[in-house]
């Protein structure tokens, strides 16, 4: 492909409205533009990344047996239905109505989907175990998305489902999907890639795990032991914290704090360390907007998916109305009266001396004892774990909290489709069960621009060759002289024919405005022909990421360029 | 991959609900699932068909320049009322809202998403040819989908975007897309083909053409010449009909036709040839719900392509009210009071002795000639061309009338698109201009489904090589003898080994169950092992299309197969 008929602009500023690195160079090297709030077209080099992980991921699936099917992205909310997803799953399920008033969703993951194909198929044990899986559009209607392709409402998605007799088997094909995702990261190029065990959120079922590409612009806590092997997201790491009761057991007393209202105010006010405090986080249900108050130690915070996964059912942040009865900013465990789900997180468990809310207006208790005062309560785990927390694998306070991006995922369901969905077999003697399934997804185009994210420079991207858009990015410096020109028409022409897949810049431009626009397109392999190395005798030969520069003589040259190929290839051998 | 692992269930009894045999096949051999009207699941068979085809697409779009970008299914409704078309459009557009109440649509085509990705970039001449495509899911809520996967509400399809500089350039793009199609569709194997000139319809422009997959089947009417190359779709076919004048002239009468009217009792009633009558067929503007009365020869069909063009606007059939002034069964031009627009096709010009409705009811008026009666009026092509009529082209009453499938269709679009949406660029001079497009688009599922309708038996699809789900078939008739079992085991790796795509059956199932499946898979070399066989030394190959059926020694069966195969290839080669 000859650059001056690529379609789309390159340009040098970085767009104000992109936040990470990833986004602006993606933006700024023609490789897709925004269409609407989360949804974007793609230009063609995106499209060549983005066709090459697919064929990886297509390799890798079909080695652990998966079968390639296509699901419609849109449904009828009647499936969904059967699951009960059309009900519980929030706004980012996207539903509409068609011509004819029957209520539609689009789907932005296909467990009913994938369970109604295969519900008669799957009608006996000796059809199991099986994999279907398929690349397709997907849509999610997000309330925020940002960062470019990494949180976006329109995607397009590897989703895979297996279905299986046991769980045991399941477990079996699950190790086997958890080694073909290294794989997958692997060949596209990204190594730093972490496996933490994840919630399973909406998606139901026990066991799940994410993949994590750690980076400090990525917008979910993964939470790492510095001394043994438990990672977790944020969301399913338990909290512990050890109780460093500080100050001696003292009386209930209320005192005034005038005007203070965050716990960290009170604290300040009454010199108070803030490990002897309890606030208040109050929530409403969805459904009926009850009122759900939550006391934990005032240093915490909540993690509001250990709340959701312990209510059982969407919640959101509470609007104290006046009726309600609550005071903001003096709500405390202690005289609390009101009609309201009152919960303690176990950071609290056996405290002493607490200073809380009094429940009145500028007014706080202090020298609250937990058990003595507020008497024999259960308590949850409902906080986030922290920094120097206390790991739940090892015990030792070594917690670490990271950034990082998700850019896969693989659940155990269980039978949390089969069951509702009706979907049986019959086992060996005739008794009939629901399958146990596993589903295990990957965002091509997240998948993309982590890759960007975690391989690029001020300049541009620094594709992996696997997935890069092109393998060879050919210069032809000073178009205008008419032998060099020659010269590197050859080069092209012989390099298409041994098919070599090159890019190649014959316009008569600046040499500087050449390799920006080389550095944004992030081909792995440049070379550059020009007068001056022709002079030499030579053509120059330069990788992206700076590991190889030399200059070859024009003879050698397609038999170097060539080895410099295959010796980018090895390094994503797995 | 062996046939037991296979997802999907293939059965013989033919569904009630298929009216066509493709829709039935595909069923009937575990091609795809119907999840909702118009919506369907490709089980691994079809989808491997799909890919094949998508493949066959990509090749020849790149052969043509083309550059693969991906557009979003999820389109704001803003870009659409860019164009016009968010308004123009009828309820095929699937129109919804998202949650921040924002109007969006589902793409049905992507034009206005093509100008939106290049508006920047195409901002100079030197830009220019340039061709984009994607392949890509699409939503067009038809009232009624019907023949499996000919007309569904969800499809895949390729779509292209060319943008020109001149219609001198567009022509010339246009005829070599013309001819990329016809080898995607040899390549395909659907060798009866014609491609006829078509309605711009709501795409808009001037030059248009579909290509048609003749079969009595099909939906579209086409209009082919007997006596030249004159071949079009009803919608863009003239009607000209000879005025063959059997009765004298005379006078105006109004004569009862007490509870006769339709136009053919009133004839038969009075006695009258029906090329004497003229009826009356009346619709109602959508958007006001004005009535637009058409005359037209009594023995004509209305084109209501050719008056929806003509009018400008959406219409449906007329409800005849009390209040509307117009006499069902007895409407004619003469004495027609009323604000009505009244329409008169080109067939009634010039004729006299006429019969026509009399405004009362139950009567008609006979003796009318038009000229005198009824004046000058403006006459128009509204009727639908018939069989038997006269050759718009060489003048000839050689029209005859065919039905087909149309697997692909091309545009010439002109600015329709860049005009509104202020797509410029500045040409050598500095001058302004909006660039010249053409539109391209192929259903991927409708063409698998096409080439099943023209190739296949009572018993499966025949599916050509190139598009085929595999190459292969390798039955191991009687898996229960070790030695047979083995033999297929062997040949069933080497093949794998030697990039042979093999389904393999090693069920212990009776033969004939193993060759009626074989049959509805539909790949194009069977090869069987069988104790008999093996006893000769010999395995069977025998091709779907059965041309080919013949015992090969066992030591020379692998080069036999790889022969036969690439033998079928060079059917297809172009």
């Amino acid at each position: 492909m000859k650059l001056d008929k690529l379609a789309g602009d390159r340009f040098k500023e970085r767009p104000s409205d992109c936040v990470i690195d990833s986004h602006a160079l993606m933006i700024r090297g023609g490789y897709m533009k925004n269409m609407a709030n989360g949804i974007y077209s793609q230009f063609p080099p995106l499209r060549r990344v983005t066709a090459k992980i697919e064929h990886i991921i297509r390799e890798e699936m079909d080695a652990i047996d998966g079968q390639e099917v296509l699901f419609p992205v849109t449904m009828p909310g009647s499936l969904w239905e059967e699951s009960g997803r059309y009900e519980s799953v929030g706004s980012e399920l996207l539903r509409f109505t068609d011509r004819n008033h029957s209520q539609m969703i689009l789907g932005m993951t296909h467990e009913e989907a994938a369970v109604h194909l295969v519900r008669e198929y799957g009608n006996s044990y000796t059809k199991y175990p099986f994999m279907i899986y398929q690349i397709q559009t997907k849509f999610r209607d997000e309330a925020r998305p940002r960062a470019g392709l990494i949180r976006v409402r329109e995607f397009t998605m590897k989703d895979a489902y297996s279905f299986h007799t046991s769980q045991e088997d399941l477990e079996k094909y699950y190790a086997k999907c958890y080694k073909a995702y290294e794989r997958i990261f692997a060949r596209a190029g990204l190594l730093d890639v972490v496996v933490v065990e994840s919630d399973s959120g909406m998606m139901g079922g026990s066991v799940s795990h994410e993949y994590m590409l750690l980076t400090p612009v990525g917008e979910d806590s993964i939470v790492l032991c510095a001394d043994c092997d438990f990672r977790a997201n944020m969301e399913a790491t338990p909290c512990i914290v050890e109780q460093e009761q500080k100050l001696a057991q003292a009386e209930v007393e209320l005192v005034d704090t005038p005007g203070k209202h965050t716990i960290e105010d009170v604290c300040e006010y009454l010199k108070l360390p803030v490990e002897h405090s309890c606030k208040a986080v109050v929530y409403q249900r969805n459904a009926d907007d009850s009122y759900i108050v939550l006391f934990l130690r005032g240093d915490l915070e909540v993690n509001e998916t250990k709340l959701t996964n312990y209510v059982g059912c969407a919640i959101h942040a509470a609007v104290i109305t006046e009726e309600c009865g609550l005071h903001a900013g003096s709500i405390g465990p202690y005289k609390l009266n009101g009609d309201y789900t009152v919960l303690y997180d176990r950071s609290l468990e056996g405290i002493h001396n607490l200073c809380c809310g009094g429940n009145v207006d500028d007014k706080h208790y202090v020298g609250l004892d937990m058990k003595r005062d507020i008497g024999d309560v259960e308590y949850g785990d409902f906080a986030k774990a922290v920094e120097g927390g206390i790991c739940p694998c090892c015990g030792k306070k070594s917690l670490r909290i990271q950034r990082g991006i998700e850019v896969g995922n693989i659940f155990q369901l269980g039978t949390k489709y089969t069951k509702p969905m009706n979907m049986e077999y019959l086992d060996k003697d005739g008794n009939k069960h629901n399958p146990i399934m596993g589903c295990y997804g990957i965002g091509v185009g997240r998948l993309a621009a982590s890759v960007c994210e975690a391989s690029h420079d001020e300049y541009g991207p620094v594709w992996p060759i696997t997935i890069a858009p092109w393998e060879v990015h050919l210069c032809c410096v000073r178009a205008d002289d008419a032998e060099c020109h020659d010269y590197a028409d050859k080069l092209y022409e012989t390099l298409q024919n041994q098919h070599v897949e090159v890019i190649y810049d014959d316009r008569n431009v600046r040499a500087g405005v050449m390799f920006s626009d080389a550095d944004l397109l992030g081909v792995p392999v440049r070379v550059v022909v020009s007068p001056r190395n022709r002079k030499n005798g030579c053509v120059e030969i330069v990788t992206r990421d700076k590991s190889v520069s030399k200059q070859v003589p024009l003879d050698e040259a397609v038999p170097a360029i060539k080895e410099c190929i295959q010796e980018l290839y090895r390094k994503y051998e797995v």
